[in-house]
């Protein structure tokens, strides 16, 4: 291959790269997006099922908190062993027609079907995530490493900013809030939702938020730049720290 | 039959009436809240496909205005055909992935699957108010009725209230923004997307509206006491003076 030709190449590789990239970063932005509409959609009618069910099965509503086991159970169990379960012989439920009681089924069956929807929709951010930001990924997790790709506006920009705002992305109420009322400033904003703030104790949740927001930071610009794999590594170091 | 076993079977039967109907107005106002739960949870997704969809097809989403025409057409057609229809041969969007758009055709899916949801509920409404209150039904349609006796409460306190108070359901801030800022009072809530008002000119509305909720008011009593069918009547004489 002559040097004209392998220059064409690269070029038409390198094109190809920032077109693929530039598609990945709205790509993502769009899933996460859609994720936490569906998200968000599912809960609003979860909400409004149980009102109506509750007309005819009030106990089995009180009894299980769960949104996501709710909806699961009234369309697995019918309601004598609903009730059995709680060990209660009556129900203080109307006693409506099945035709009735259908109705609020369909109802859960579409509330189920979002919930595979966004299911889908993680695993396919995850898989967008992969090729884009796959160290983010690792450190992260895709729906926060997402939300923050979001707030940066895209991977570039992520790789860009400061570790401190990384820290405070999702939090821009609380610190504009801090900023004019001199109220205590936030720690964390997306981040809250990480498995090693949440293990974190109340004191100790400011720290562990600066040091992840660290490591992402490092993973962004590895993942830009498109360095050696490195998340696993800083992910190691933070379970060693704060594990 | 003797008097005895004959006052028992109408103490049931009336128990067995009352029992029923507190449930159907029970069931009408949760059917009429989860559709329209359902109807905004597909706005909110359709507009979060648009955004997604206009990264690979940005032109076509722009021509097709209305909501559940771009989902059923997204799922019809492959993205030549939209541009051909609109008489284009090149788009501005992204060459994306099989894959990837696969995944904006799932959520209008799931989309498609919740309008379907909708129109179940609306059918359902309609059956139960057939049941419960057929010349409200015939005055006012599923939707329009269900609202309004939501707003009551009970078909009991529909057939109880001024028909002025039927006029006025739904356009309570308007009314109290009246009351306290002298603005102009409002003429009509619900009423609002009755196809008689939707006819009517902009200075008419109000009588319309006057009228309509009296012979409303007078189904819901009819409806109430069990009196003789008098909805397609009334709705004539609606119609003879407005349609």
């Amino acid at each position: 291959m002559d040097w004209q030709a392998l220059r064409q190449r690269a070029l038409k590789d390198t094109k190809r790269a920032v077109a693929t990239s530039v598609d990945d970063d709205n790509l993502i932005t769009q899933a996460i997006s859609a994720m936490e509409d569906v998200d968000r959609a599912a809960n609003t009618l979860t909400r409004r099922l149980r009102e109506w069910y509750e007309l005819y099965s009030p106990e089995f509503s009180k009894a299980v908190d769960d949104n996501e086991a709710f909806v699961r159970r009234v369309l697995e169990k019918p309601r004598e062993e609903q009730l059995r379960e709680l060990g209660l012989h009556e129900t203080m439920g109307a006693d409506l027609e099945r035709a009735d009681v259908q109705e609020s089924e369909r109802l859960a069956k579409a509330i189920k079907a979002l919930r595979e929807e966004r299911d889908q929709l993680e695993s396919y951010l995850d898989r967008v995530m992969l090729r884009r930001c796959p160290n983010v990924l690792v450190l992260a997790g895709p729906t926060i490493g997402a939300r923050l790709l979001r707030e940066a506006g895209s991977l570039k920009r992520l790789a860009m900013v400061q570790a401190s705002t990384i820290q405070l992305y999702g939090a821009e109420k609380a610190l504009f809030r801090h900023l004019k009322t001199g109220a205590k400033p936030p720690k964390h904003g997306h981040l809250i939702n990480h498995p090693l703030l949440a293990k974190a104790g109340k004191e100790d949740k400011g720290k562990v938020a600066r040091a992840l927001a660290d490591k992402i930071s490092i993973a962004a610009k590895v993942d830009y730049f498109k360095g050696e794999p490195i998340g696993e590594t800083l992910k190691q170091q933070l379970e060693a720290r704060f594990g």
